[in-house]
């Protein structure tokens, strides 16, 4: 069983503007649920919601895809539910793309118990301590059955700081998984065009090394000659300085292909993703904008505010001043101040919708400033 | 200091459909920020926020009028910051008709230390402890900086059950402050009208008497006397069976006159809602659409069900296939219940749209059943 062939093509990129001062570029990546003008930003709607706010006001804030978490929705509501729904598309009630991560990444911060091995990972879930197995293969099949338009293989993110050593044995784990992955997603392939299926979205590699700079290079390289259409690079922002970040960030890039999109996983802070951008990164996802506002704090040209401030008592200017969102719109400081003491869902809402709309902004900005070369 | 003028007529209420099988009619209520279609149904916004929801959903829905505590509002953000804002519609950025209750109820319901006189109430707050004094003249002062379109007079509400006494004590002290809000009402108009200021919305009347018959007629009837432009009933609904309701509803609304606007307070389960109706209830309020929401369950014409349910897990149609509302629209049982069960805050969102769409058709149905004489 599967959904009738609608369309043919691969994953397409295409590079619009190359920037002549960095390797700054802005792209459209063409996914089987839309089209995405990169560099883009990805809220991350861990559970299949991006949390506070509704998918009608996800779009109005000019999201074009968002990122699902595979180790969520795998242990709930489950495959079997997402399936019969017909996909994780139709599920959620998203007609956009959407990105999903491996798990990996979960597995190793909340699963208890892990236990890695060449064949996978063997956790526990955070929910119900129920026992997992997660191979690379099972990763690529979950997905496949998600339908989400980016897929990425299961990897082995390796702690900061960690030892050379460690880093070593994550970037063969990483490559060894990739390559079974790739087979995989090919053979999901074979059997989906012979049916006349749909053939889904594209599996992206990813790139590991810890903070090696050789090791980020033998992982770019190895993972480049298994010629995905995308990669992801994984490992970075976990703690490091921002210039080592960096540092491994351009080696990761530098060895990949020019022409091919590049997703900087779990990155977001404004002036992380203004950098990364001239290393030639497109795609960037993170939980920084949401939470934040969750937490009561609002992102503005001045830096980050704390709504709880007593200035803001009787401050009846907008968030930002500069914003066009819907709560900068309508609302003011001292109203949402007011509902966020009162501990309403409102002003979680209005802060959320804003600080994204923050986000979205900031890359509009980017992707003007490479095309007229000012980046 | 006040807004400039700019409109010159006091609230209006137009009788279009009078039913030839009850005292159930259709209407107009002009207010100064927009006319409501009666019967109507009021979402309660307590804090100035209909909880889960943005007030252009509150919109969307087809509401046409809100409901503000007065109480809440004076404790939280303080009419301090209301005034500095320009009234309550500029703070809350609501531009459609609002009606503020007297906070009298809340004071009896949730706050500490509580002490009645002639004079007024002195209370605790219930947020910080601190002492307040509510004269009836102070809650026509405060909504009247408020700005509100339709404005409730302080009221003594009894326990249910009470002594035939207490019920008659409270309706004398009710009626007393009632004519000091309207002297106080008046004086505010004369005040105004003299700066060439708007002229802000009515004071309706209140009318008590708990569950004796006679108490109800004689509230209603110095009540009435004090020809107000509508009435509140209040202290209904607050414990006793329906038929005492029922009938205590019928003689207060029965020694009002026919032509004023009627608004049953607290009242709203949708059963109740087509009863009142029949008696010539025009305005409703209720936070039950909303708090059920909250917790959990959605209304359907089969009646109320609980999303937690495990039924519904892979029920992939809406909470309700005959509603138009967003969430009906866009997502399934399915979905929301994963999102319930996942302590997301969309759920919650999506069940306050429904839950209020929900009453809003069944307030256009029952507009049309008047209009085609089948009530």
């Amino acid at each position: 069983m599967c959904s009738p062939l609608k369309y043919n093509y691969p994953l397409m990129f295409k590079i619009i503007t190359k920037s002549p001062r960095s390797k700054a570029r802005v792209g459209k990546l063409k996914t089987p649920h839309g089209t995405i003008d990169t560099p883009a930003f990805m809220p991350v709607g861990t559970q299949g919601a991006v949390k506070a706010v509704t998918q009608q006001q996800v779009k109005d804030i000019g999201a074009q895809i968002i990122l699902c978490n595979t180790y969520h929705l795998y242990l709930r509501p489950g495959i079997k539910v997402i399936k019969k729904a017909g996909g994780l598309h139709k599920f959620i009630g998203w007609d956009g793309p959407i990105l999903t991560d491996s798990g990996g990444y979960q597995v190793f911060s909340l699963a208890k118990l892990r236990k890695i091995s060449d064949e996978g990972v063997t956790f526990n879930s955070h929910i119900d301590g129920s026992k997992h197995l997660l191979t690379p293969e099972k990763v690529v099949e979950i997905q496949s059955i998600f339908g989400s338009d980016i897929m990425m293989p299961l990897d082995e993110c390796v702690a900061y700081p960690s030892t050379k050593a460690d880093a070593e044995r994550s970037v063969i784990r990483t490559t060894k998984w990739a390559k079974r992955s790739k087979e995989m997603r090919d053979e999901t392939l074979r059997l989906r065009s012979g049916q006349g299926c749909e053939m889904g979205g594209e599996l992206f590699g990813i790139v590991q090394g810890g903070m090696f700079k050789d090791l980020r290079k033998r992982s770019a390289e190895e993972i480049r000659e298994l010629d995905f259409p995308g990669y992801g690079i994984g490992g970075l922002s976990v703690g490091e300085p921002k210039g080592l970040m960096l540092e491994m960030l351009e080696v990761s890039a530098d060895n990949l292909e020019y022409e091919k999109p590049k997703h900087l996983m779990g990155v977001g802070f404004p002036e992380d993703i203004v950098e990364a951008v001239k290393y030639g990164i497109d795609l960037f996802d993170c939980v920084i904008p949401t939470r934040l506002a969750r937490h009561g704090a609002f992102l503005t040209g001045k830096g980050k505010q704390i709504i709880r401030n007593s200035k803001f008592a009787s401050d009846f200017t907008p968030l930002d001043k500069d914003c066009d969102c819907y709560a900068c719109k309508n609302f003011t400081r001292a109203y949402i101040r007011h509902l966020f003491i009162a501990k309403e869902i409102l002003p979680l809402t209005l802060m959320t919708i804003h600080n994204l709309r923050f986000i979205m902004r900031l890359m509009e900005e980017l992707r003007e400033k490479i095309k007229n070369g000012l980046i």
